[in-house]
């Protein structure tokens, strides 16, 4: 039964036929033999490529340039059209196509100045990063005791009383990025419940040197709207310490945070139109736009520059993709996702082309293989069990990414997993597309994730160099090969 | 030769006598053997200052509420002189006698308000701190290019062409402290002298988290003082590879620092008084002031609770030491030595009465031993020759403190080496008293040194448990032991 519908599925591919079926079989063994015609016909080209990468100083020359250079790239702001437009040449200068871009309107949060102290017992000035879209302070900001929480359920175990015209601290630990978030994104609406009148949440990231860590906040509906910061965790642990000792401790919070109308920004879009099937398109990209702190250096110069010159590389060698090879450099992730929920609508008509889109936006380590996100919308409609049929669709889709992934061995970039792909592509993997994310190493990016600290100088050129070849190899086999990961659900 | 200069410099002492004939005729065994008897008279009390230190919470607590409670402490400021106060209180709490204060006038440097920008090519916030006893800018602050030096060979070799007019930065990469920090001291002073107008200094630490590190300066006589201030490893990178790349880079700097009036302050003294020798004294301290960021946690709240706790143990247990043991709390180490200076001039009748002076202030990492410091002064004026015999008197000290540290061995203690001993004690060994600078691992020192993450999270409970033993063992045994690690030199 296994067998039968996994053929069904993936008919319209020869070589996929091939893959799946061996996997049904004899997993291991089908793959080591289906790797070498696959390997044989492309380990030459994926040979140049690497080759090409690591002997290039192209990729980090063009990051530290953008970086240096623009620094910064809120969304709303000139440093990120500026360097739209700035990528923009070095596409054309690479030899790209149909290089454009697609407008887009982006919200425009504006941080202002703020600050935060304690003022009883003694002043003490906290560092402070506003969380982005929070509002802001009166003007004369806001002074209110403080009481902490170090979970949701102790806030709703001490509940309104205790929390009823109070500055809320989560002083969470930091565990996962995905698990300890929950406080940075819901922690203001979820104590405004309770009457709080301002939120201070714990950085979301290991401990750095009394480093702020900003990042959105999302306010839930019929919820007043109250301000949140971010505090470092040596100012969490210690208004946490004072707190546990029975002092009383009161906070001055004063932030000018606003939000303006919406901006206009761009998705910057350039090509290696395919030689044969230029209608079917490969993505790959990251986001140019950046927190207003540090230098996007790894959120997400570095997701961009893989990207872009994953693409200059295949241009360069002449490999001409049968398939088009799209270089999408995504605007405003940050703090709206309009980027991605933009080229969705600009090109929904085409999404069935997409034989997948590739992300990178978790640094610059280096990547040990690509995060495989397919969806429910991948399933064809007249599935019988479309539960079922996803699952099997995932493992094809895994099987036939792993055979690819013996190109990537050299470069211990072979280890695919099924996880999520990214946000940039995910308002199209929501719609069935095939979603790969860049699997980097992130012992680097979480300490140094939306702060000050992401910068430059952090980028290991080495690590760069290798994620190119990893992003162009994947993407140009992706782009050349016979058949796809999937075939199309509609 | 050498066996008898040796006996006669030792000679105050039966023990050290021993010790020292061993030291000349077969150092190793003779060790072994002199250790029996002190480690059979001390191993018991050794035994139990341990014991009660590593099941104490008093030190990690008291270190705790000084740091939340005060904060950083500046000379000058009201949260130092609260803070001598509170140990104060602390130290009659603890049982110490003869507790008091004694005054000191101490410099008043206020940092004020202060920024650095790029302005050239596109504005970029720097994150700086401005160096202690630094100048101020004029109101409106100083705006001019930047040159770039990597050492003051590289600045020599530019020379005032390049340097008239200009903001000097140094991007001198950490190599050790008393290495790079040569940059932060003269830095100023060496790019005036060509005509620099302002200098930036890469901040003397390893790279953190676009952490600046402040500290202080000196300004040579005759040089016009020009202001000064640390910028991050980050922020210094990316200046210099801007220049690197041929870029002209503008920096607009505003400091509003100033040196007021001198304030009063104080050393704080508390002592546990000899049951015998009452007027020979152990000096066990650190400096209770700190720079005006982070909550001077390891500069130098942790020297100053392992001084106080160790006495604390020693009163608590009963041990009635011989000699008496002196803590002192030295004021304004950071930005004048004042503290050290007036202990001095307070106590320098006494001075050859001085056993030992043990100074804390390396942070709290885990103590490995002590640097033994003996200076010229300590040599009797009629010694024929001086420098040999400063030698020789070294490596008396040595052998006898390693006979002492035999006690030690179970901390891991016991590795003495003849080194500089600390800055509080510096006056005092310059006119030759011993100095002992308890030998903290500094791995997780140098990062936070003059930061704002200098803070009570990174104080870990055991480290400073252990170290307050090995303060209390040292010290005990030191003010109670037969004889002296040398005699006196006049």
């Amino acid at each position: 039964m296994l067998l039968f519908r996994t053929l069904a599925i993936i008919s319209a591919s020869g070589v996929a036929i091939a893959f799946a079926l061996a996997l049904a079989v004899a997993p291991v063994q089908a793959q080591t033999e289906a790797h070498s015609e696959l390997h044989s016909t492309y380990i030459d080209r994926a040979g140049a490529i690497l080759g090409h990468a690591l002997t290039s100083d192209t990729a980090y020359e063009t990051l530290g340039e953008l970086c240096d250079q623009f620094g910064h790239r809120l969304s709303g702001t000139p440093e990120l059209e500026d360097a739209i437009d700035w990528c923009a040449e070095r596409m054309r200068e690479f030899g790209l196509q149909n290089v454009h871009k697609e407008k887009v309107l982006v919200p425009t949060w504006v941080r202002g100045e703020e600050s935060a102290s304690i003022v009883v017992p003694r002043h003490h000035e906290l560092t402070i990063l506003g969380l982005g879209r929070s509002v802001g302070t009166p003007t004369n900001g806001i002074e209110a005791p403080v009481v902490v929480v170090d979970s949701y359920e102790e806030l709703e175990a001490i509940g309104e009383t205790a929390v009823l015209g109070k500055i809320v601290l989560y002083d969470v630990p930091f565990t996962s990025y995905g698990e300890t978030v929950a406080y940075r994104s819901r922690g203001a609406s979820e104590a405004a419940k309770l009457g709080a009148v301002a939120v201070l949440v714990r950085s979301v990231g290991p401990k750095g040197h009394d480093t702020p860590h900003t990042g959105a906040l999302r306010y839930a509906e019929d919820v007043p709207q109250i301000p949140a910061a971010a505090v470092t965790v040596e100012d969490a642990e210690r208004l946490h310490r004072m707190v546990d000792r029975g002092t009383e401790v009161v906070v001055r919070l004063l932030m000018d945070a606003q939000t303006l109308d919406d901006s206009v920004s761009y998705n910057l879009v350039g090509e290696v139109v395919g030689s044969e099937l230029p209608d079917e398109i490969v993505v790959v990209g990251g986001h140019i736009d950046s927190w207003d702190v540090g230098q996007g250096a790894q959120d997400d110069g570095a997701g961009c520059i893989i990207s872009l010159d994953a693409a200059r590389i295949i241009q360069h060698l002449g490999l001409a993709p049968r398939r088009t090879l799209r270089v999408v450099l995504f605007t405003n992730e940050e703090n709206g996702l309009r980027g991605g929920e933009a080229y969705l609508a600009a090109h929904e008509d085409e999404l069935d082309n997409h034989v997948a889109l590739i992300e990178s936006d978790t640094g610059n380590g280096l990547a040990s293989g690509f995060r495989l996100d397919v969806r429910e919308a991948a399933v064809p409609e007249d599935a019988e069990d479309p539960e079922a049929a996803l699952e099997e669709l995932k493992q094809v889709a895994l099987a036939n990414l792993n055979q690819l992934a013996s190109l990537l061995a050299p470069l211990g970039a072979n280890q695919n997993i099924l996880a999520y792909g990214g946000a940039d592509i995910s308002p199209m993997v929501k719609l069935g597309a095939v979603g790969l994310g860049m699997h980097h190493d992130t012992t680097g990016y979480w300490p140094i994730h939306h702060t000050p600290a992401d910068t430059f100088d952090r980028i290991v050129k080495d690590d760069l160099d290798r994620n190119v070849a990893i992003m162009a190899i994947a993407a140009y086999v992706l782009a050349d090969m016979p058949g796809r990961l999937i075939p199309r659900a509609r």
